[in-house]
């Protein structure tokens, strides 16, 4: 038998904190005793709970306190977190704290640190002498690291939806729905993206192929030209199609004014890539004109960070995409930090890994017309993220258009 | 062994009727010797082939034929279409012909009489008397009725997509594709319905209840008013949700204007249904007010021809929805005549069921967000349904502005 | 200004009673004070709340309690239901009560009354003479009818689901998942159908038409004889289907046996329906053999109800096919009484018409390929259902072999 | 204006190569003359027909010959390849000739040379000295190379399916269908498996993470047991589950035995790859027992060749995976030869990347829930892929089982 008192603080009843911590200790087969309950007798004030928990081994109460803790249980009697030290490149201790995205704090010499550059599924080192904490993903540990292990001292903060974060981003309660009225979904986006540029916020967009298979191509580069985008990710094939619609105004083949197949136009997509290749870089592509005035030419001209990630289906690859993932990896990393919002378009493959990177406090909208793919992210812990099933061609049109009014 | 010739003309090469032919042959476990080919030198010129097909038995040939007709092939040799009386109400004689939605002719008395109402998958009743001949589903068949048996002397007349044609709606090669630019398909979906507003042809819009959960109502209610819409198929839940939305400005309890649920707004959609019962009929509710400027109210102001048809899953039903399934059918059939452009909008039940009385010469677009839909319709038989993969309310919205240009 | 007190009974906590309860009156705009509450101070204890709830106007309070109370909320001062007389058939009275389809009781001269065949979305009628309540739906009522008006005198029992229920359906925590290890669901619906079975409750199988596309036929029929399935909800494609399988071997012209298409195949469906209507009815034709093995064979000889309801897409009708709407209804409504176990395969239309008819405690289970039907099942209310994304065919082939065993 | 005479030899009407030859040059906007046609006079006599044609320019008539060639045209009067050298390294020279997946010759000094190691979208590189010709791709290209420009002196065999081949894979016509008995199809998918092994042809899986998400893991390890896989593409995701799975019975952190999620569940994922961290390879984590008997460890154990191509959106990686794509692409295509068919199960970017490499010829089905995948393979110029959309467990599951049988 063991057991041990937590805490809860905050909206913990409205916020669902309260009911989750109970099922999860329901759902441990452990017990639990309310020793203490004050209710806000209204929605403004907090309320506070402190609980009892009582399991059959010291084993399975620390399995259990950890779960707890990633919903917003703090231990009644507070430790210092345990740490162990690296003892191999790129491996961690066995029993090694691993993060949510949620803002977290360690308990280091008695003080609580914030731990910087949140991200999901990572591990903390703490940097004793500096007073410092970072999340670290497990293979750019090094030996001598100071890692935190087990649940003690860790403690993280739900997100308690403030009622005004609840109306903006409201339409999207249901992640997956495509009968919802979009115009307003639409409006409800480019009003989060002018709140983030009106403090200097970072927009992100991850842009997948189809976003240059269609006419939307143009919309995202007025967008990058008005100011509204700052970081783009994509992969081999954005860019491949970008420079193919700027060379031979088509795309796979398709021409895009008519959209009609070309003769021989899926010789098109080679040639843009090779034509590239021979200029050695896209800056040498764009002053060589080759980039014609799309997304790739306006993100170059406009200072927006482009970060391409190859895979294993590229023809080329174009010069710039970086073929190793735990490189293109630590550079999206670099890259998010600042980002308030993020717009996935048609990607799943960059929705999936960016959702893995992005704290739970960016605002973080995926669309695409499959609503396999919102699932997936949504799946994948990317609980933040909110999903918009519709057209991506029309809804970046709408878009674009809803930030030219009264922009 | 049993053999008989055959007959191809036009462009039966590039319209795939020669290949198609020999392929139904072959499947069928038959021979066949090209006894006289012609063929065109040129892409205007018609080519010609006389071919003599071989099966086993005489059974075997006469199935054969019967498809071989359905891809345009003529018996070298012309026989009158053989005929039997119908001998039980709603019964058709075994072997009756069973029709395409092509363009056909049965020879009665030694003259090609034209089969009016042409639709897939019914008998042909022939007229001696009068000298027609007649489309007609099998439950209407009446005792005495004169019924095309066999595949003697009837005659279908295959598509020959013009390079006119192929053009307009050559975006819709790749009937479930998302990735094609959307803008050019609407482009040329508008520039249908003009043609045919030009000379007077019927616009059938089939709507779901989608169009009306969406900002997309007052879309349709525009291109209404300003003409472009002359027949509306639709079922119980699009007049529910319009009347809701014009009495509540909600659809299923969530408010149009915010996106966001409203209290109680469950509640609304069976208010809306149980005021327009009070007041006995749509015509009585829209002058009581209770329809607004909504669909209902725009089409009953235009004379549009509004047909309802009512399913297991309505709750109420609305007045004017038609209960009975025969029935309703029974209207859509006697409302396609004339229809020249049929737009089916987010409605798979309506849009299979439409699918299957248009004749194949009617340009139809199915716009559903999910393939599905779009495959079930094709796969069903309306070969002719180009289909678009794409938001349903941004599509119609773009429908709407790109008639109001230049219109 | 406007108040009343509410009160909360049971595991509110864990089953999110409460934070919904608060949730609403927040939305609504509305305040609340916490005037009781007592905590369970474990997991078997239930808890209490007494709540003050106050609003801007009394309409808003009125319409907000009929929301609280749809949550599991009782007014602490009881009432009586207020009722008023229909005037008019098959009209309601403005303010009607409509039903949840929780178990729901109304008070009548002080009594608390069960209300019988709790459906969504219909009225209440009150019997006083005999003491009964009885859930109607609008068509249904008749002048002189007393309906329940308001939200007084109305409780509504929130489903609490038991931890022994929790795991029987855990694997469906995620209605749309398709990653999830079928063999475990399969092993638990076949549990679900064998408890049902076990005291004589009914199940119902509600059928697609793609269940006979596929070679599912067999395993539906075997099924039946094995005396799983009590009831069968379908349309006019499915007993078109099967009687064509059974005349032809064939599927809409595929031969079940081969996968291929056979010679003029697509008129095999039309000749089925043909040689049914001939003989009259099902049963005719049954003793004539025309029907063979199949499910509707099978179904006849073992009592199996069958109700078929058309719709506008269908050829012939078939005999047995109940061509009006509101009258098909009635007759699914009268069949799913008894039934503890409903599984939904590959049917959209009749999925989504059978959950508006189930009561909440019947187990749902809606399998399907397509993850839209499954959430579109359960956005229009069926909150019960759990979805199982997967092929049906070998679904219902697992699922027959899950009950051989240990059967 | 500009001419020349091509010839079309072989099954050219029902194989519909003289179709799109024609529907090709009508596409260009050039015109065509037939010089001779000799019709096949049944269907095992091949036929030939002589075109000539016509264009406005040289260059319009050298890129619609280079169409026509992909089609199956050969020049009337043939040439050698013209060839030019690579100058740049990894940088083609303009006019590249851009293979197909089809068979494909060039004629160098008068020779015809079968081009080895065909795939779509790569150079051909003349290595005249040796009388050889290979494709290459792009990046791999030398300065010095002598790569084949133009379209003169290549000639591309389409593919003739023999009746015997139509009917293996006659199930798959339609190639997202999900309504057809799939019973069949599996069948015929092992029928092809049994074939090419009993001559020693290779069998590659292409597996996706959801094949361990479910209980398919162990129908894959039985059928490498039973020498029926001899080449796995995978990511990261398919190795972290299996070692999750052998490790912690669970996958993602949902128990495997019971499909419920276990406490701190997550956290088992990176626990796995830690662990395998710790060991420094698959091969010594197996000899540590980490792998258990799951699909990694019988891989290793029975020679299997696992190609494992790392993704931006992995945790780790795994010691194994390739994390540079361009190295891993490489792996693949060395990997892919001698395969004679593929099975690609819920894999969307490995089933992508591994169309582009295979051969025209190799059998391919794509096993996927999601009919999206299905098509997206497609529509990149998999054309051989037939499609089944189904549940991968239980089409893995059934496999197995059907190959267990008179194996």
């Amino acid at each position: 038998m063991a057991s041990t008192e937590i805490e809860l603080r905050g909206h913990i009843i409205d916020s669902l904190i309260l009911p989750r911590v109970w099922g999860a200790i329901e759902d441990a087969g452990a017990r639990f005793k309310v020793r203490e309950m004050r209710v806000g007798q209204s929605e403004e004030e907090p309320s506070y709970a402190r609980i009892e928990v009582i399991a059959d081994t010291d084993e399975q109460l620390r399995e259990l306190l950890g779960e707890l803790q990633r919903l917003g249980a703090a231990l009644a009697e507070e430790h210092d977190a345990r740490t162990e030290p690296v003892t191999q490149d790129g491996v961690l201790p066995d029993d090694f704290y691993s993060t949510t995205n949620l803002p977290t704090q360690v308990r280091v010499d008695g003080r609580w640190l914030d731990v910087a550059d949140i991200e999901m599924d990572v591990a903390i080192v703490v940097d004793r002498a500096r007073g410092r904490a970072f999340a670290r993903p497990m293979h750019e540990v090094r030996v001598g690291d100071e890692v935190v292990v087990g649940f003690d001292g860790v403690r993280v903060e739900p997100l308690e939806r403030a009622r005004h974060e609840r109306e903006v981003f409201a339409f999207m309660q249901s992640p997956v729905s495509s009968e919802r009225a979009k115009a307003l979904a639409i409006g409800d986006v480019a009003e989060a993206i002018r709140e983030a540029r009106a403090h200097g916020g970072k927009v992100l967009f991850v842009l997948g192929p189809a976003v240059v298979h269609t006419a939307a191509r143009r919309h995202v580069a007025d967008l990058i030209r008005r100011g509204f985008i700052q970081v783009i990710f994509g992969g081999n094939a954005i860019v491949a199609h970008d420079v193919e619609a700027a060379m031979f105004g088509t795309s796979l083949g398709i021409d895009l004014a008519t959209g009609l197949p070309v003769e021989h136009g899926h010789r098109n997509h080679l040639r843009g890539i090779n034509a590239v290749r021979r200029a050695g870089s896209l800056e040498a592509a764009h002053k060589q004109g080759l980039l014609g005035d799309g997304i790739v030419a306006a993100a170059l001209e406009h200072g927006v960070e482009l970060v391409l990630a190859g895979s294993i289906r590229d023809d080329g690859p174009m010069p710039g995409v970086i073929t190793d993932s735990v490189r293109a990896q630590g550079r999206m990393r670099e890259a998010v930090r600042g980002v308030e919002v993020a717009v996935m378009a048609a990607s799943m493959l960059h929705a999936i890994a960016t959702g893995n990177l992005l704290p739970a406090r960016v605002r973080t909208v995926v669309v695409d017309i499959n609503p396999a793919v919102v699932t997936k992210v949504a799946d994948r812990g990317t609980a933040q993220a909110v999903g918009l099933v519709t057209d991506v061609e029309l809804f970046l049109g709408a878009l674009a258009d809803e930030l030219r009014q009264e922009g």
